[in-house]
C-alpha cells in the first residue's frame, strides 16, 4: 500500500505521558490510539503485527495438538460461583447485571469456561489427554493500567487449557507447551526470553511458570543465577540467608535509643552490626483488620505475595493506632503484648545475639536471643532475595535480579477447576476420576509491545521480519523527478507482484520527513530511490538495524531484496528450538 | 486431523429446544454449546468455518480499499455520551461502572470508536476518502435472543466505516461496498442473497440497506416485486392503495351496532365491505404515555417502525384506561372526543364513505366522508403493505411478502457521528467542513448459521467448501482389516502432504455411526474406504450432497480428490460477480 493512504498520524514530539520507549513509539507512529485508561484502538500496522504474531501462536498451538475454540467475552456469573472465583477474585474481575437482571462478569481468563465446554466430552478417558485454545478480547479491570500495551485493562489473549488423566501426562504436555512457548518468541524475534518458576496466584495450581523478557523497562524483577541458571520470580525464589558468622551470645539488656526510630539509626547509634538487628514490619489482614508483625533481618525486607500466601489472605500495611499496643518505631518480638499474629522471616535464623526493638518509647534491647529469651518459633521464608544472595538452587551466592516483562505463563493446574465444577471422567477401570489441568497464556499486544520495547533505536522500532506490519519499505526521494518516480512507481509495482509486502511512500516531502517515518514504523528492509543513485543506475538497499547498507543496480532490486528477506527470515529462524512431536 | 480427538460431541436426537434447522444442526453437530441466554461457546469446527468466512471478508474489505483496525470491546460512556446514544438507544445497550466508579458500555456498533480513531488523521480534505474496519466481538443485550447463531447476544461482527468529503463520494463508495457485499455471499456459497432498501433504525443516516438471506426460517418480512425486482423491507416499503373502485358518497348516519367490537364483525353486521370501513388502533407514546389513535382501512396493519419514525419517539399498545375518554371497540374519527394525537392512514385516502366506530358504547357511523365531516387531514404512510399490494416501484399489484435472514447492511450515515463529535477538516478552499460517513456491517457467526439454514438436508449441513471446517472426510470403514487401514492410512497421510484439509474417521465403529457422523460435520467432499471396493483396487469418492458418487481406482484417489475440490470451488467462484476495482 502506499503511505500516503495509511490510517494514523505520526508526529516527532515524545508524548510526555509515555515512561518507557516501546509506548512513546506506538503512540507517536501511530499504532495505537488512547480511548480510556488501559484501553486503547489499533491503527492498522499495529493490527497487522498482532495479527502476524496471532498467526505464529496459532500455528505453535495447532503444531502442540491443542485445537482453537472461542469463548464468549461475557460469561455468566454463575460459572464463576461454580469455581469460587465470584468472591474469591478482587475488583479486578469487572461484574456487571444485564437487563434481565443476571449477575454477569467480563471473562478476564477463561478456565471455567473451558471447563464447561468439554464436560460432556471429556466423559471417558479415552479421550485423554486433549488441549484447546481460543485467542480472544479479554477485560481486566486493572488498578493501575501502565505503560501502553504492557498493562491494559483490556487485551487480545492466547488462552490455552489441557486436561489429563494424570500428573505425568500433565507433566509431559507441560513440557510441550514450554517448548511451544520458546519457538513462539523465538519466532518472533525475542529468543532472550528466559522462563522462571513463579507464583500461581488467583489462576490457582501449584507449579507454574513465566516468561520473562529481561529489559531495565520490565515492571517485573526476576530472580536469576548465571552459575548455575536457576531463575524465578521474586514471590517464588527462596531467601536463604547465612547466618554462620555472626557473635556469640550475649545478655539481653534494655538500652536508651532516643529518637531512633529506624533500624538503621538504631545500629548506628548502637555501632552494632545491621546483620545483626531484628526489624518489624506491621501489616493488617483485609479481612478483619488484625495486625500481623513480622520480624526479620534489619537488611532484609518483606516480600508480600509470600506473606498473603503463607497467611492465605491478603492485608495491608498496618495502621498504627494508639490502643493496637504496638509501640511504632520501638516494635520487638520480646515482652511484645499486642494481640496480634506474629511472624519470624527465616533471616533471623541462627543468629545468637540481636538488637530489637523494646516495646517501649526510646528503648531497645540488645543481646537478644530468641531461643533463650522467647522458645522455639518457626522461621518461615517471608523475605525478598537480593542481590548477591545465595542461591537456592547451587547455594552459591550468585544470585542477580533483573528486571523483565512478562509475555506469557503457563500452568499447573491440578483439579482446582475440574473439581469444584464437577467434571469427572470414567477410568479404563470404570472408577469416576477428576481429569488434571493445565492452563497457558500469552497476551498478544503485549508481545508486541514487549519487542518493541527490546528491539529500537532511538528513531524508533525495529520489527523482526516476522512481525514486521510490511516486509519493504520503498522511499521514493524525489517524486518531482521523472525518472525517479517512473523507477520507484515500477519498483514497488514489481515487489507487489513478487508478493512482497510493501509500503510505498511517494509523498512529496523532504527526505528527512520521510525518514522520520520509515523509522518510526521500523519496516526491516528500506529501498531508497534518489536522483543521486539513479544517475549510476543504482538504488539504495539497507535494513533497519543498519546492519546492511549498499547500491544495488536498480535491475537487480526485487532479486536482492527477496534474498535479503529470505536472510533475515533465516537469520530468526535459525535461532528458533526444534519441535517436539506430539500425538494428540 | 483425526475425527477421534474431534472436541466436541455430535448426537442423534433433535434438540427439543432448537426450532430452526441451523440451530439444530449446529447443537447436535457439535459447532455451539450454549453458556448462557443468547451466548455460545465455539467448537473447533465453528471456529474453522468462521475463522474461513472473516478471511473471505477481510479480502473483500481489503480490496475495497478498507484498512483493518481494532476498537475496544469496553468504551467509556462518554464517547456515547457525545454522539447522543448514551440516552437515546435502550437497554440493548449494556451499561455498567467500571472499578472507578466510571460509567462504561459494551460496543454493541463502534461508530463513535471510528470517529474518536480518525478524528486528527482525517483534519485536512487530502486524506479523503478513507475507510477503516475491524473483525470484533461486540455485546447487544437483546430482548429475545433465540434461534442459536442467528440472534445471539454476543456476536463476531466485521464493521466498517468510510468517511468522505462529498454525498457523492459516499455513493460512490457504498456502490464499491455493495459489491464487496454480494462477492462475499456469493464466495460463502449463497449467491441467493438480495439487497434490500431499509429503516436505518438506531443507527442512524437516510440510504441504508439489507442484505435478506431468503428462506422460511428468516424472522424478516421482504417486501418483493417479480416483476420489476423492487425490494425493501416492511419499514421501507411504502404501502400504496388503490381506492378507485369504492361506492360514492352517502350520509352519515349513527346506526345501532350491539357486540360488534372488532371491523370484521361490524362489517359483517351491516353487510359492508370491509375495504370501505375505517378501524382504530391505540398507542401511548413511551415518553409520556399520551395516547395516539391511528384510523386505517378495515384490512390493513399498522406498522409500528413508520409510526415511531413518523413520531419520531418509541409507542407501545394502548392501555384503555375508563377516563381516557376512549370508547374501546367503538372508536372512531368523528366527533372523537379524546384528548390524543389522531393519524390518518394512506389506505383511508379517496374513500368516499366509510363505516367506523361511533365513540359511543355499540354504535359506529356509516356514511362517513373524512373531507365533508371532519375537514382536510393529512394521510401519512404508516401502514404494513401486503401480498398482492401495489409495487411502488412498476405499480403493478404485484408484491410478494418472503421471509429472510439479515446477513448484512450498509447505511448512510450522513454527518450524524461527525457532527456530534466534533470532528471535521480542512477543504480545499481553507474552509472547515463536517466529513460524511457510512458503516458496513456482516455479522460472522449468523451468516455461517444462515449458511447451513439454506443449505442442508435432514441430516447435517453441506458446507460450500469454500466455508466448509474441512475440504475432505475420509472414512476407513473397516479399521479391524488391515488392507482397509493401510489403504486409509497412506490417502490420509497423502491428502495431507498434497496440503489438503482433511479429518480422518478411523475409529472402530460401525459405518452408520460414521457415515451420521460425516453427515453433521458437512464437509463437501468424502472418500469411503471399505473391504468390498478395495477387492476391485477402487475406493469411493462422493459429495455431501450426492451430486457426485463414483468409484475411483486407489492409485489415482488423490488426483481425483484435487480435480473434485478445485471443480468445486470453481462451481461456487463462477458465480462471484467482478469486483469493483477502487483507489483508496
Amino acid at each position: 500500500m502506499k503511505l500516503k493512504n495509511l490510517i494514523g498520524d505520526r508526529f516527532k514530539e515524545r508524548p510526555s505521558d509515555c515512561v518507557i520507549d516501546s509506548h512513546a513509539f506506538t503512540v507517536k507512529g501511530g499504532y495505537i490510539k488512547y480511548v480510556a485508561n488501559g484501553i486503547y484502538s489499533l491503527f492498522p500496522p499495529m493490527k497487522k503485527i498482532t495479527a502476524k504474531i496471532e498467526n505464529i501462536i496459532r500455528e505453535e498451538m495447532d503444531a502442540a495438538g491443542s485445537q482453537e475454540v472461542l469463548f464468549p467475552v461475557v460469561l455468566p456469573a454463575s460459572l464463576w460461583e461454580e469455581s469460587g472465583r465470584f468472591t474469591s477474585v478482587g475488583e479486578e474481575l469487572l461484574r456487571f447485571k444485564d437487563r434481565n437482571g443476571s449477575q454477569m462478569v467480563l471473562g478476564m481468563t477463561h478456565e471455567e469456561a473451558a471447563v464447561q465446554l468439554v464436560k460432556e466430552y471429556g466423559q471417558t478417558y479415552t479421550k485423554y489427554p486433549f488441549s484447546i485454545y481460543q485467542i480472544q478480547t479479554k477485560f481486566r479491570d486493572e488498578a493501575r493500567p501502565r505503560a501502553g500495551l504492557i498493562r491494559v485493562r483490556e487485551f487480545t489473549m492466547k488462552d490455552a487449557y489441557s486436561f489429563h488423566t494424570s500428573q505425568e501426562d500433565l507433566e509431559k504436555y507441560y513440557d510441550v507447551m514450554a517448548n511451544a512457548y520458546f519457538r513462539i518468541f523465538e519466532r518472533a524475534g525475542i529468543p532472550e526470553v528466559v522462563s522462571v518458576k513463579s507464583d500461581s496466584g488467583m489462576i490457582g495450581g501449584s507449579v507454574s511458570h513465566e516468561y520473562m523478557l529481561l529489559t531495565d523497562a520490565g515492571e517485573d524483577s526476576i530472580v536469576l543465577c548465571d552459575d548455575c541458571g536457576y531463575s524465578a520470580n521474586m514471590e517464588a525464589a527462596e531467601t536463604k540467608v547465612d547466618n554462620s558468622g555472626c557473635s556469640g551470645i550475649s545478655e539481653l539488656k534494655k538500652v536508651y535509643t532516643p529518637e531512633c526510630k529506624t533500624i538503621e539509626e538504631v545500629c548506628t547509634y548502637l555501632n552494632s552490626p545491621v546483620e545483626e538487628s531484628c526489624k518489624a514490619v506491621m501489616y493488617q489482614k483485609n479481612m478483619d483488620d488484625e495486625y500481623v508483625i513480622v520480624f526479620l533481618r534489619g537488611d532484609y525486607e518483606v516480600n508480600e505475595t509470600k506473606l498473603t500466601n503463607y497467611l492465605g489472605e491478603k492485608v495491608h500495611p498496618a495502621v498504627i493506632t494508639e490502643d493496637c499496643g504496638i509501640v511504632a518505631g520501638f516494635c520487638g518480638p520480646y515482652d511484645q503484648k499486642a494481640k496480634c499474629t506474629i511472624l519470624y522471616d527465616k533471616s533471623l535464623e541462627g543468629i545468637n545475639s540481636l538488637c530489637c526493638g523494646a516495646n517501649e518509647e526510646n528503648y531497645h534491647y540488645t543481646g537478644l536471643n530468641i531461643k533463650r529469651d522467647i522458645g522455639d518459633v518457626e522461621y518461615i521464608d517471608l523475605s525478598k532475595i537480593q542481590t548477591g544472595g545465595i542461591c537456592p538452587c547451587c547455594g552459591k551466592k550468585t544470585i542477580r535480579i533483573s528486571r523483565g516483562i512478562e509475555v506469557g505463563n503457563i500452568f499447573q493446574l491440578g483439579t482446582k477447576y475440574s473439581k469444584t465444577m464437577g467434571m469427572t471422567y470414567t477410568d479404563e477401570d470404570g472408577s469416576v476420576k477428576t481429569p488434571i489441568m493445565g492452563c497457558y497464556g500469552i497476551g498478544v499486544g503485549r508481545l508486541a509491545a514487549a519487542v518493541c520495547e527490546v528491539m529500537h533505536d532511538d528513531y524508533g522500532p525495529i520489527w523482526p521480519i516476522t512481525i514486521a506490519p510490511w516486509h519493504v519499505h520503498l522511499c521514493c526521494m524525489r517524486v518531482d523527478k521523472p525518472e525517479c518516480k517512473e523507477t520507484a512507481d515500477k519498483i514497488y509495482k514489481e515487489l507487489e507482484k513478487a508478493g512482497i509486502d510493501v509500503i510505498y511512500d511517494d509523498r512529496n516531502v523532504r527526505p528527512g520527513v520521510m525518514f522520520a517515518d520509515a523509522d518510526l514504523l521500523g519496516v526491516p528492509v528500506r529501498i531508497n530511490v534518489g536522483p543521486k543513485n539513479l544517475a549510476n543506475g543504482d538504488v539504495e538497499l539497507l535494513t533497519r538495524d543498519k546492519k546492511v547498507s549498499k547500491l544495488v543496480k536498480a535491475e537487480n532490486i526485487i532479486e536482492e531484496t527477496k534474498t535479503l528477506i529470505s536472510d533475515l527470515f533465516e537469520e530468526i529462524n535459525s535461532k528458533v528450538r526444534d519441535r517436539i512431536d506430539v500425538e494428540i
